[in-house]
């Protein structure tokens, strides 16, 4: 923890008081060294426009998408600006994250957080955009027999996008047995090297597997199924925010069970640890109080 | 080497004197334990129809598809015999291969070579057909940008593929340097462990790469940046037959450069030794010698 100057929001960019910041799984493999990240982590959050002087999103409560594109690029152009070569991302990469009670992002990358969200669900927005990032990329039939491995808080966001969306889903731990080759779709959300493995031996023939695991250690597996049984694997992050913000007003996903712990942000060490616990799900940091 | 009786044809099955047999790197991964094969290898093969007697095959010159499906599952009746779960494999899994004087297949597997198409030709049909799958499975647009990674038999023959259906392709060997990103789709074909870092270092993000290689080997690498650019892996084996014929009777490829060596089937050891050197392209037997 220490003391910083305020950040003062570039020409574009506005300057948002933080409500709430969530803790994610990359917020813990940043401070065990992924990315050789140095600075304020978090990106997740809600939070108040509060400046500048004179800018129509004061006042506002939003939420932000967390990567800085150049706006010039040919990914920017065609409004994927979550590839832009040039960005730099909210706590993760080159912009202090939103762990800290002041944070500024660009404008453009401001969401409006409808009245009828609490501050205790829009802070989910961002994970909530992954998960529904899945539907963006790949086509979930109705009945689709899909398995989400790692029920953990990205698990349990997919599991839900994938069930409102009509997916037969089955949430499964790492002691929980099913059948080999049952599934069309296999969303790796573990977070850990094993999980690959298992998604191979559960994906059928031709199905697909969604890799949504970030880790530091190396990917290791026995690749012969997966081509042997021309399986698809779609590397999957960040998604829309839009489509989370109407889930959330909709409540047709429900976030506030995946809540385990709130803290204050002058304990966001203790909140670290705490989110590091196996078996906690999300962390959040109050800098308010 | 070892002398055996002649296999006899089973009900629905025909007999084939082989013309001509190729060796592919599966039989040398075969040799070398992968799949804990034994018995017969060989799956590339052209050959004479002999029998049962009656047979309306009987006299033709033919190209087998490997897969010996059931017929009767929901692979086989979407016409993915290729998928069949109880599928034996020519020369690869409970079925005798082709590096014989006599094999025999199901009528269903059996395509008549056009007599545009010479023996030498034919023999790569199998390998072929493997290289047009890709067609198949991935949306190559004109003038995509295509990294065929492996400058061996199957990735040359990928790279001929591609750039007939309109592709600007790249063949890539092991010291060849290219851009980062700057690529579409990359083929992995090097049958290497180290071809797949390859891959994902050259694909663009939201790029393609498909996956060729089997070898026993784990596959190992860094996979966040597969997982943070958003990169599809697109698992892929045997394709089908028709258009690797359409493409040998039309001349859009050429295969004759890829022939190294021709040995009688009895020189069959040697053969194998000779298609394990580095550098050597396809070795393939005459067993009628």
């Amino acid at each position: 923890m220490r003391e910083v100057r305020d950040p003062v929001p570039r020409p574009g960019e506005v300057l948002i008081r933080v409500l709430l910041s969530g803790i994610c799984n990359t917020d813990l493999e940043l401070q065990r060294g992924y990315h050789a990240f140095s600075g304020i982590p978090g990106h997740e959050f809600v939070g108040m426009v509060e400046g500048p002087e004179g800018s129509p999103w004061k006042g506002k409560r939003v939420v932000g998408e967390i990567n800085l594109a150049c706006g010039r690029c040919d990914w920017c152009r065609r409004d994927l600006g979550r590839h832009c070569p040039k960005r730099t991302v909210l706590g993760i990469r080159g912009h202090p994250g939103a762990h800290a009670e002041l944070i500024t992002l660009p404008a453009n990358n401001i969401y409006i957080v409808p009245s009828e969200v609490k501050d205790e669900e829009a802070v989910f927005v961002e994970p909530l955009a992954a998960a529904c990032e899945i539907l963006d990329q790949v086509e979930v039939a109705a009945g689709a027999r899909v398995a989400v491995l790692g029920p953990g808080k990205l698990g349990r966001l997919a599991a839900q996008v994938l069930a409102d969306a009509g997916a037969n889903v089955t949430l499964v731990g790492r002691r929980r047995r099913v059948r080999s080759q049952a599934f069309d779709i296999v969303v790796e959300a573990t977070g850990s090297p094993e999980g690959m493995p298992r998604a191979i031996e559960l994906v059928r023939p031709r199905g697909t597997i969604v890799w949504k695991t970030t880790h530091r250690q190396p990917a290791r597996f026995d690749s012969a199924p997966l081509v042997v049984n021309e399986v698809t694997v779609v590397g999957s992050r960040c998604g829309r925010f839009e489509p989370a913000l109407e889930l959330l007003a909709g409540r047709r996903v429900a976030v506030r069970p995946l809540l385990s712990a709130e803290f204050p942000l002058a304990r966001a060490v203790a909140a670290l640890r705490e989110a590091a616990t196996p078996g906690t799900r999300k962390v959040i940091l109050r800098p308010g109080v």
